[in-house]
């Protein structure tokens, strides 16, 4: 395990903030056609979401990970560029963001391929870690990231630090999400499902609170944020606050996902 | 983009407060035959919660924009008067509230005709802004609104300031809203189908934080409010609370959709 | 309407404390067939809720009205008899707590003769006011209502104070309830359908709230509690809080539904 | 009943932290085959949360019950050989986690049997505490445990302190549960259901009045715990805080189901 370890420059904690970057991509199960709000609502994210987040991460001086389909970077390849220029991971989030346990293996084969090839085109990134669609890793996946030499997934809850991740005979490095650190869980809403639309402070104390824990525990925690969500503007300036909160408590080392993979040890 | 624009009187943020009537013509999904409470539930929007809104208004001297559908203004002559007579727009917001995405060309055309008729018979009032019942325009619905010569609509989600929203050659003026800064995404309850019923603080700080992002972007908000839900003693108050502390935070000007239509400039 | 009329003694505001007498009766439409859990989560009710809100109320001395389906009165002669005994009102709820708007006309009369003969019966008592179960009066119910003489009935939403609900040509004195202000929809719970589980302290402020906006307009209101949600320890301390800051904020005159009838005027 | 009993050391109020200890094995009724993320966050209960709620009574000083599926004491003996060096008592909580009321007669019996014989041969001990996975006992379980002889079970809600659950002939001492006062309910979620994923400060808020109420009424409490989702950093956190809450309130007596069996006394 990964417990007690040194992150650089001697602090004590270990924070990454992600950015799963859907938008109108990622919400094609909604069956859009013809709905001008519903499509309206997902393409926030990409209008003005995504340089929200941007400009709170330049503000604030933190390096973050922007998982994106390859859809989306075909779709915004602006936006996907200033995302590298600003100096963020770009990392691998399908291609059309289907939900890998609910395709077959091609349609998995095809995701992976497709999204790689639109990073390597749009954003000249090949992209080193993983996080799957809908969040739910399936044995197939797992083997193909091992086949194409993916360092890092982040998919998976087995543990709150990075861990190996393994399936059979295949394993990865994990840097690991949970639901309750994920803004989607708290904000996200569909005309036809609703979504509990909760209080931006009951989300704050609980990542506050998970930050306070892991500085205790000297661990890393990953944070996940979605640009239709927290990309709105009083939400992003929760997150601020929380950002800013966490360096009063405590020296952090905030960090993309491929520079903890450079320096975390974990058991074998 | 309208950022960092002027507002009259050099306010550095714009506000509407929005109230969608409803009542007992919104709910007629609801299929209340023979069901006495849940009827009068509806009924509650028109018999106490639009005059305590109106109320509210007059005290905090803000001039809103009230969509009403035409059956409304048909059923509840007298409280649409009102609401003319105090200085509000009053909007377009379908006939008998029929959601768009769900009925025939035939059906829209027949709300959107019937209800422009009914306003101007009751209200004395051509509508120049229009929002969708059950917040879901449709391409149909857009064509609709350019042909007959409305300025603006507000049924959309695609930026958090007045844009130009397109489908097709259609194009107008878009006064967006959004879920979380809707009433009934939090008060909203029905007999059969529950609700959240939310604790209005954290609908408060929602709203306020929003704000608060607002006057720093020096943009306009849209807040929504329904008779039967804010219309309430307890959440009007809160809604009273609201509009305190965002004039003890900012000079603020609060106006009705089409007079921020008349003065918002957003790119091409 | 009733807007700033007297209350006795002067007091500025009017409350009802309400009790849905229901525990395991008003569950029968959950199948509890083999299930000793749910079974016994709604026996609580009797076996102690009704218990822990009669000690509330003798140490706050406020005189309520339990509303009780004849069945509980047979099923929890002392309990009945107690709530008598402490001099609070005793009103009609159905005999089984069937829902009026599910079941046939035959069935409708069983509930409300069976219901009022066990009334009689157990606890001595012919009731004058009645709640529907379930909340959705119908136009057969209002019919016997009138036709058996009730005074006032308490299950429609159409004001926020004391009023005449009418349908056809039948007519009664309404005590209105409203969703938000009956401790079920943040309290209940099943087994099968879960529930909100909401924070107390949510529900403290929104029935404060309603309190002091009740004060400003010197009206009446009626809070619902069940003995199986509210009767709980920790939620009973939350409503013995409230009942305390109520008094710090007002004098109120708490009052039973029957003698709130008694003094109010309504329009007719 | 057991109302204003004496417990040891003169506490005036008796608490029961326990820990349902389904992780992976609890989760099966979510079919998990190829759903690794899935799977993952049910296994993080073993890997994880156990060692911090175990971590976290030992710095507390408290002796806790665990609950534990026989399955779960063949996959993680350490960790319940763990919780047995630690002084903690284990009972039994089925063998698979199957519900007992959907499953059969023959079923109960091999959940029953099973269960007690793997808890046997891993932990060295012979269960006398019942807890209903997915809390709901049937019939026939109760019947079962009475010829087993178990001394309590602790699976129903008819009271909020110890008392006698009977059905038939048969009866038990029962250390009653309520949903509110257990962690899944306010923390549990899955991908396919989704949850409330309340704010902890609400849950701390609603079990440390019921603390104070069982102070005031010096009764018993059980709260339970499950640790994948209480045994997450944040949620201990609040845990850690509840019972030094506790502590400065009142003096408590800390003490597992079979601890509080030996003492407790109840109408027969």
């Amino acid at each position: 395990m990964s417990d007690h370890q040194s992150w650089p420059a001697g602090a004590p904690v270990a924070v990454s903030f992600i950015v799963d970057f859907d938008a109108d991509v990622g919400m094609d199960w909604r069956k859009l056609d013809g709905r001008l709000t519903s499509t309206s609502e997902a393409r926030f994210g990409a209008v003005r979401g995504i340089w929200r987040l941007l400009d709170l991460f330049a503000e604030k001086e933190i390096r973050a990970t922007f998982y994106v389909p390859g859809e989306i970077a075909r779709r915004y390849p602006e936006e996907v560029r200033a995302i590298v220029s600003a100096g963020h991971e770009v990392g691998h989030h399908g291609h059309v963001h289907l939900f890998n346990d609910r395709i077959d293996l091609a349609g998995q084969r095809a995701e992976m391929d497709d999204g790689i090839d639109a990073l390597i085109e749009v954003a000249g990134v090949r992209p080193s870690g993983y996080r799957s669609p809908g969040w739910e890793l399936t044995p197939e996946t797992i083997e193909m990231l091992v086949e194409r030499g993916f360092v890092h997934d982040s998919s998976c809850m087995g543990d709150d630090r990075p861990y190996v991740e393994r399936h059979g005979s295949h394993s990865i490095l994990e840097m690991p999400v949970h639901w309750s650190l994920d803004d989607w869980v708290y904000y996200g809403f569909t005309r036809d499902g609703g979504g509990p639309m909760a209080d931006p402070d009951a989300m704050y104390r609980c990542w506050l609170r998970e930050f306070e824990s892991a500085v205790e525990e000297r661990r890393h925690v990953t944070y996940t944020l979605h640009p239709e969500c927290a990309g709105r503007g009083y939400r992003s300036r929760t997150v601020g606050m929380l950002i800013d909160q966490m360096r009063a408590v405590s020296d952090v080392w905030f960090a993309p996902h491929a520079a903890v993979a450079d320096v975390v040890t974990v058991a074998p």
